[in-house]
C-alpha cells in the first residue's frame, strides 16, 4: 500500500525553486561598462536581453500559477508524485539556459537553432506537466482531495492534453520563421495562464 | 464567479522572490585582487558599490514590508491577483540591474542616464503596487479579509496614490541633478517604510 | 534537560537550501557565443555539462526526498539536531562544486581525480545522513513523533547503514574506471530514491 | 498604539535569506581548468577557499540557529522590529563579500586588511543582534510570547551583551596576528552556537 503524506513540503520546496529560477533571470542581463558609446545607447542595444527576460519571467510565472492550480487539487503525495514533481522542476530550473542562449543569438545568424532550443524546452515541460497531473488523477483521482471538484480537474486534463502537441508545432515553426514561433510561444503562455474554464473565472 | 483561494502560497512564493533578490545584491560587489594597490585602498575606492548595495537592500526590504502590510489585509486570491502580484515581482526582481548600472556609473560621465534608469524602475514598481492594491480593494474590498480594517485599508490607498507621481518627479529631477534625485529616492523610501497612519504606530 | 522545539522552521530552512542548490546548477552551463562554429555544434559539444547537470539535479532531488522522509518521522529538535542538520546541508550546498569540476574534466586527462572528488563528496554526505538519523533515533527514538512507526524507522536505519561503505567503494572504483564509478553512483542514487521497504510502497 | 502582527512571515522571509546566503557561498570557489598543473594539485592549492567556505557556512548556520532561538521567544511584530530584523539580515547577506576577500588574500601581503574587514562585519552583526533582541525585550518584554520563559530570555540577553566587545577585540587582534584573530573568531562562533545556559541543554 502506498504511504501517503501531505503535500505542504512539496509545495514549499517547489515554491522555492520557482522563486529562485524567476529571480535569477535578471543576472543574465549584462551591466554596460563606461566607454566611448553613451550608456543610453548601450542600454537600448540590449533589447534582446530585455525581451527574453520578460518572456522568461512570464513563462516561469505562468508555470508557477499552473503548479499552484494543480496543487489546489492534489492533497496527497506518494514517492512517484515526488519524482514526477522533481522532473517538472528539472524543466523549470533549466529555463534560464535556453533563455540566455536566445538572448545571445536573437537577431543573429544562429537565431533559428536558439529558438528551437527554446521551444524544445517548453515541449518537455508540457509533457512533464501532463505526466504529473495524469498520475495524480489516475486510479480514480487517488491523490486529489477527498472533496475535490472532479469537473474542474477534468477541465485541466483537457486543457493540458493539447500542450505537448502545440509546443511541438512551435518547435517546428522555428525552422520556418523564428518570429512566428516566438509569437506562438507567447500566445500559448496566455492560453495556459487562463484558467481551464474561462466561464468559471 | 471567481474561484477564490487562500493567499498563503502567494505569500510564500513572494517571500522567496524578495529574499533571493535582496540576497543576490552582494554578488554585484567585486572582490579586489592582489596587486600593486593595497587592499584597503581598493576597498575604499569601491564606495559607489557599497552605497548602491545599501540603498537597494533598503528599497527591497521596504518593498517587502509593504507587500507584507498589503497581505495582512488581502486574504483571498483570484487569477487576476496572481497576475498583478507577478507583475509587481517582475519589478522587484529587476532591481539588481538598475542598481548595478548605477554603481558602475555613479560619479562618471553617464551618471545621469543611470540615475534615470534607477528612478524609472521605481516609478513602474509604484504603479504595480497601486494596481495590485486597488484591484484587491475594488468591488467593495472583495479580496480583503471579512473582518478587514477598512479605515486602515483606505489610509494605504491614500499613501500609495502619491507614489507614481513622486517617482516621476524623481525621474525628471535626475535630468537636473543626480544627487537631488537620489536624495529624494531615499526620502521616498523612508516615507513608504512608515505605516500609512503614523498616529497608529 | 534538552529544550525541544518543533521542526517546522528546520524543514523550511532546509527546503530553502535544497531549492537553491538545485536551482543554481543551471548557472554552471556556459552560454555559447556567436562565432565561426554554428550554435548547434557548440551546444552538442557541451554534453558533459548536460550530463553533470542532470546527475546533480537527480542527486540533490533524491537527497531532498530522503530529508523529507526523515522529517516525516522526526518531530522534535534540540541543539545537536540543528547542528547535525547544518552539517548535512554543508554537504548538500557543496555539491555544485564537485559537479562543475566533473563537468570541466570528464573525458579529459584529469577525469580520475574529478570522479574521486565527486564520489568523495557523496561519501561524506552519506555519513552526515547517518549521523543525523541515528542521533534522532537514539535514546529510544527520542526525537521521533510520539506515534512514529518504529518499524519504518528501523528500515531506514538498515538502508542507510550501507551508504558510507557503498560510496567508499564508488570512490575507490574511480581509480580503476571512471565510467564504472559513475554508473555505480547512479545505481546508488536509484537505491536511495526508493523507499527503504519496497513492499510498503 | 502599536499594530502587532504575527511573526510567521518574518521567519519565512528570514529563513529564505539565511538559506540563500549559505547556499551562495559555494559559488566563490573557482573551478580549476585543464592545464599543465594536475587537477589534484590545483584543488589542493585552493585551501584558503575551502577554509573560508567552511568558516562562513558555520557562521551563517550559527546565526540562523540564533535567529531561530530568538524567534522561539518573539511572537509579535511591529514596524520597528521589521526594520531591526532587516538591519540584521543586511549584515547576514553581506557575509559572502568579506569571506571572498579573506579567501583571496589569506596568506598574501594584504591578509591583515582582509581579516579586519572579516571581523568588522561580525562586530556589526553582533550589534544588530543585540538591537533586535533588546528591542523585543523592552517595555516588559512586549514582543515576547505571553507565556515566554523570561529567565531564558534574560540568559540570552546576558550572553549577547558580550558579543560586540568580543568581536571588537577580534578586530583589533587582526592588527597583531591574523591567525590569532581567526582562531578567536572560531571560538566565538562556538560560544554563540551553544545555548545561553548550558545546564538547560
Amino acid at each position: 500500500m502506498a504511504t501517503l503524506s501531505e503535500t505542504s513540503r512539496i509545495e514549499a520546496f517547489s515554491d522555492g525553486v520557482f522563486a529562485i529560477a524567476i529571480t535569477l533571470l535578471i543576472l543574465e542581463i549584462k551591466i554596460p561598462a563606461s566607454g566611448a558609446v553613451p550608456l543610453s545607447t548601450q542600454l537600448a542595444r540590449q533589447w534582446p536581453s530585455y525581451i527574453s527576460f520578460v518572456i522568461s519571467f512570464a513563462f516561469i510565472g505562468i508555470m508557477w500559477i499552473n503548479h499552484h492550480r494543480l496543487f489546489s487539487h492534489i492533497k496527497r503525495a506518494d514517492n512517484l508524485l515526488l519524482i514526477f514533481n522533481l522532473l517538472l522542476l528539472l524543466g523549470v530550473t533549466a529555463v534560464p539556459f535556453p533563455t540566455a542562449v536566445l538572448a545571445a543569438h536573437l537577431g543573429g545568424p544562429d537565431q533559428r537553432a536558439a529558438a528551437m532550443l527554446f521551444s524544445g524546452t517548453y515541449f518537455f515541460i508540457a509533457i512533464f506537466f501532463n505526466v504529473l497531473w495524469r498520475y495524480a488523477c489516475s486510479n480514480g483521482h487517488h491523490l486529489l482531495a477527498a472533496h475535490a471538484d472532479y469537473a474542474a480537474a477534468d477541465r485541466i486534463s483537457r486543457q493540458y492534453a493539447f500542450g505537448p502537441l502545440l509546443y511541438l508545432i512551435c518547435f517546428a515553426l522555428a525552422w520556418v520563421s523564428v518570429t512566428a514561433s516566438l509569437v506562438m510561444n507567447l500566445l500559448l503562455a496566455i492560453f495556459f495562464a487562463l484558467p481551464p474554464d474561462s466561464k468559471s473565472k
